[in-house]
Parts: C-alpha cells; sequence; structure tokens
C-alpha cells in the first residue's frame, strides 16, 4: 500500500511516498481503509526542523486523521465491524490503510460523504477543546476567533454558534472572506489588518470574553486589548510566530486567564478523552445539519506536494484532504 | 481624628495628614480604633499618576488594612461588640478610626500584638487568592514564590508550606536573606541575579508546577521557562515591570494557565468572598502557630512618609505598619 513519510532532507523535512505492506491490527486495534485524509498546517511547519544535519531528526509517517471504511477489527474489538463507516484522530493515516485504537473510532454521521468526513475530526476536536474544555465559553460571552477561515476557524466559528454564544467574531485578513465567514455564524468580522481594529471591535460588540487564537505574533497585544473582565484567551496556533509582547498589568487588571493548548504534549489518554467529549457533545450536531465540514478542496493520495502549495497560497476556506 | 490623605501633586500624589471628625457607623457598618494599618507598595505604585495637572486625579484617603478594637456597632449588626479585637481590609485605614462593613471584620488570633495582627490581612489575603485559588497548588506541586521577603512572598512561603506543596521555592536578589526565607519554609532559594538562574533551578527541584509572580519584566521569561507541563503562572505584582515578552509556543507545549490577579477590578462582594475564603482556610492555622505575620517594622501612624521611604529602600523581611 502507499503511506506518506515525512523524511529529513538538506534544507528541512521532505514528503516521501512508500511502498510498505498492508499493516494487521493487534488486540484492541482496527484497521481503516482510507477514504480520505486531512492535510494540516503542522505538517508544514514542522518541516524546517527536519534538516539532514538534526541528529534528532528521524523519518515518520504523516497524517493524523481519516475517515474510512473498517477493512478488519483485531482481538477483542467489540462495536465496530468490517464496512462500518469511521473516522478519527490517529497518525499514519496520509495512506491507503491506518492502523489504529478501537477506542480512537467515530461513525461518520448520516448524510456526509467520504472526504467531508475527513474534514472532521481534527478541527472540530481542536476547536472543541479550545472553545469548551479551555475557555469554558457559553451564551454570555462574545467570542473572538482569529484565522476565521483556517479549518479549526471555520469549525470554531459554527460551535461557537451552536453553543449559542451572544456574539461570535471571526478575524480575516481578506475581506472578501466576510461573507462566508458571516454564512457560517460569524456575527461580526473583523479586519486585524486594519489600524485601530481593537477599539473599533469593541465598539461594535464590547470586550469579548473568549479568544481562540491561531495567529498569536503581532496580533496577540491587540488581543488582550479587546478582551473583557475575566476573560479566557486559548493559544491553538500562531500562524504569525510565536514570539509576543505582552502587558502583565493588563492580564491582572482585567483578571484574565491565558490558556495553551496543544496535542503535542498530550499523553495518548488525554489524546483520546478530548475526541471523547468532542465526539459526546457535537457529533449529533452533524446528523441534524447545525454543524457541517468545511471542505476546500481534495485531492488525490499521491498529489500530497501539491496539496501542501495550495495550503501556503492561504486562499482556502476550511479544509483540505488526501483521498487515496 | 488623624486620617492620611494622598492628594494630587505637581509631581504626583503625596501623602497628607488630614484632622477629620471620628465617622459614625451606619447599618451593618462598625468603628474600628485602629491600632495598626498596613503600608503598602501599591500606595507608592500609583502614585506617579497623580499629577494635578490630570483632572481624573482625585484626592483619597490611604491604608487598606487595619487591626483594632471595635468602637462602636451600627444597627443590626451581630456577632461583634465593643472592644472585640478586630482586623481586616477595608479604607481609609490609615487613621485613628476607620469604618468598614461588618462582614469584613475577622478576629484577631489570639496570641498576636496589634501590629502583628495588623501585618496579616493584605498580604496573607492576597497569597491565599494567588496560591489556593488562581493557582490551585496542592500537595503534589512544586511553587516558585517571586520576590520571598515581601509582604506577599513571606505569607505565600507559609502558605504554600502549610498546605504541603511538595517543594516551595523562593526567589531573591539578596542572598542575605536567603536564611531567613529558608526559616520561614522556603525547601530552596534562588538568586535571579545570576545568569541561567532558571536552568539550574529545575536542575535542582525540577520544573514547578505553580509561581507566585510580583516581580513581571525582565524575570518573567525565565519564570515561564522554569515551569513544568500544566504549570499555573499568578500575576500578582509587577515591580520590574508590567511589559513581557512571551513565548506563545512555550506556553501551548507546556500547556500552562496565565492568571492575572488584582483586587483594582473586583467587585466589594468578590472581595469580600477572598477574606472569607482566607480566613475559612488559615485563620486556624494563626492560633496554632502554624502560620505567622512576618513584621519588619511598625512606625508611628504619623511617619507615613518614613515608612514609604524605609520600603523603597527595599531592605526589609516582611510588613510594614503604621501604628496610631
Amino acid at each position: 500500500m502507499r503511506q506518506w513519510w515525512t523524511v529529513p532532507g538538506p534544507d528541512g523535512g521532505i514528503s516521501e511516498l512508500r511502498d510498505v505492506p498492508v499493516p494487521q491490527p493487534g488486540p484492541g486495534e482496527v484497521l481503516v481503509q482510507v477514504a480520505g485524509a486531512g492535510v494540516n498546517r503542522g505538517e508544514l511547519i514542522l518541516r524546517p526542523a527536519l534538516r539532514s544535519d538534526n541528529p534528532n531528526a528521524k523519518p515518520s509517517p504523516s497524517g493524523n486523521e481519516f475517515a474510512g471504511r473498517v477493512a478488519a477489527v483485531g482481538a477483542g474489538v467489540t462495536g465496530w465491524r468490517e464496512g462500518d463507516r469511521v473516522m478519527g484522530r490517529g497518525r499514519a493515516c496520509q495512506a491507503d490503510y491506518t492502523l489504529t485504537p478501537a477506542e480512537a473510532l467515530m461513525a461518520v454521521p448520516a448524510g456526509l460523504s467520504d472526504e467531508q468526513a475527513a474534514a472532521i475530526p481534527n478541527v472540530f476536536v481542536t476547536a472543541h477543546d479550545a472553545i469548551v474544555t479551555a475557555a469554558q465559553a457559553g451564551q454570555e460571552d462574545a467570542v473572538l476567533i482569529t484565522a476565521g477561515s483556517s479549518g479549526v476557524g471555520t469549525a470554531a466559528i459554527q460551535i461557537a454558534r451552536y453553543l449559542g454564544c451572544r456574539d461570535v467574531v471571526a478575524t480575516t485578513t481578506s475581506p472578501a472572506k466576510a461573507e462566508a465567514l458571516r454564512a457560517l455564524g460569524a456575527t461580526h468580522v473583523a479586519d486585524t489588518s486594519a489600524d485601530g481594529w481593537p477599539a473599533a471591535l469593541t465598539d461594535a460588540v464590547g470586550p469579548v470574553d473568549a479568544v481562540i487564537d491561531q495567529v498569536g505574533g503581532r496580533l496577540f497585544p491587540g488581543l488582550l486589548e479587546a478582551m473583557a473582565l475575566k476573560g479566557r484567551y486559548v493559544s491553538v496556533g500562531r500562524n504569525d510566530g510565536a514570539h509576543a509582547s505582552i502587558d502583565l498589568d493588563l492580564v491582572a487588571r482585567q483578571r484574565l486567564h491565558l490558556i495553551g493548548v496543544t496535542f503535542r504534549t498530550r499523553t495518548p489518554a488525554e489524546t483520546l478523552a478530548c475526541s471523547q467529549r468532542f465526539a459526546e457533545d457535537l457529533l449529533p450536531a452533524f446528523g441534524s445539519g447545525a454543524l457541517r465540514p468545511v471542505l476546500d478542496r481534495a485531492f488525490p493520495l499521491d498529489r500530497l506536494a501539491d496539496a501542501h502549495a495550495y495550503m501556503l497560497g492561504n486562499s482556502q476556506l476550511g479544509k483540505i484532504v488526501l483521498m487515496p
């Protein structure tokens, strides 16, 4: 079968399509025939460190989410059988087949295609963890979501709307995307490329109670300025860089909580718990149509390089997936 | 009676001792004859903004903690009677008498002098709120307390020790104070004026789970570097300035929580709740001697200027109080 790997190269990691045997599921494992595998920005962010002259750089199979059909189950697996339509977060998912612990599987909600299902796990689990578990946003809250047109952004806007949050503010630097963000549930779209955007935003909708941030960097100080007393800021991504300046007196005066989240340092049990909380809270909402995966474009499995190049162009709205 | 005010001046606020009538307690209020009133760094920090040319600068009576005796009770007050020894957080406390809502009063633990009791409310309520309510520190945690010889620092070290925290690290830039900090309960004293102190600290005691910070500024990045996965950083004060640089990737990777606290923006009910939680959790520990106020020096009421000058010298260990 085909399986994408990221391998060290002279100028950073490169993707390599390998031909490997189809694995067999061990006890508690399920073999899934992949029908769609998400492409994620993290794959690109990790590349620069993967230089051949770095002794810690090791090749690894890529892809951390999938949708597909159960092809075989290992000993002791109950609840899943061959042919079931499943999706989940995993590893080595950009491939014809992937192995996963049975507990990590979720049933594909009725009415969704394979590529739509492949666009769900990462961004919706990440956004749910940030909005519900970390920021604890509720109906009384105005929620600000940066990089609103990203995969996590489009999921977060919908989740905030679904939770009934008082206001759902999405930021973008592409005003052309504003209408699409409103269609997803944003009640206000802020153009953060404009000077004085935090004051303009708080004039329009008041200070915000929760920020789900994928940008960081130069945007960070303005995000804190836009926050209400006891606001919760969650750092999910850092597309504009990790280094920022902080006004600790503002943090104290507003009694803010700043919360860092990532899956990189979570144990397998912690990661699994995130998926399970998402499934319990939100999976039914896909069946009713209240939530929907936002798929921008699907590429054939062997065109990962094109998918990455397309992602770097920043023109997409929602997810990019590979289809074996 | 005498009552200290902070009034706008050409170069910032100045202290002025006024002669005012002794107030009478209204319904639910208690008049306390002050026997000791704490002096706090906040009084000095707020001064630069109090310039005569600032239209928002208004005179206000100073002092926000007291110990003394009940002199009179207002209508509807139960539980307190004339002569009771009391202490608490309040306003206009640097005076011969102060008025306070009855709910804000705490009984002075047996065995403590007036000046010792006056050294308790602010720093112990602040430290309890930071360690217990904000950082939620427990026995499994290593707690780092910056500015260990300050009033809040000496209270925080004792509270962390009393809670049974695994390690209690105090920082100081005055190695001469290290022995006194160990006597209060510090298991390790870190000299933050040394290059590479975060690595030296984590080599010695491992990464820390909670930071109670009164320094901020240039110390902030090193504090985050010293923290463990899921660590909680609490910004209580900013003696080295509010502006700092932050590595948001470190915050995410370590899944840190950064929490701002202050009494400036708390409602009276929120402030009162902090004192009540402190009293419930910790007041009995003063009676048993497990906790003790750390009094550096008492000045007569009319020598507030000398008390402020002494505080600016940074040579004290613990609290400075005024005694009418």
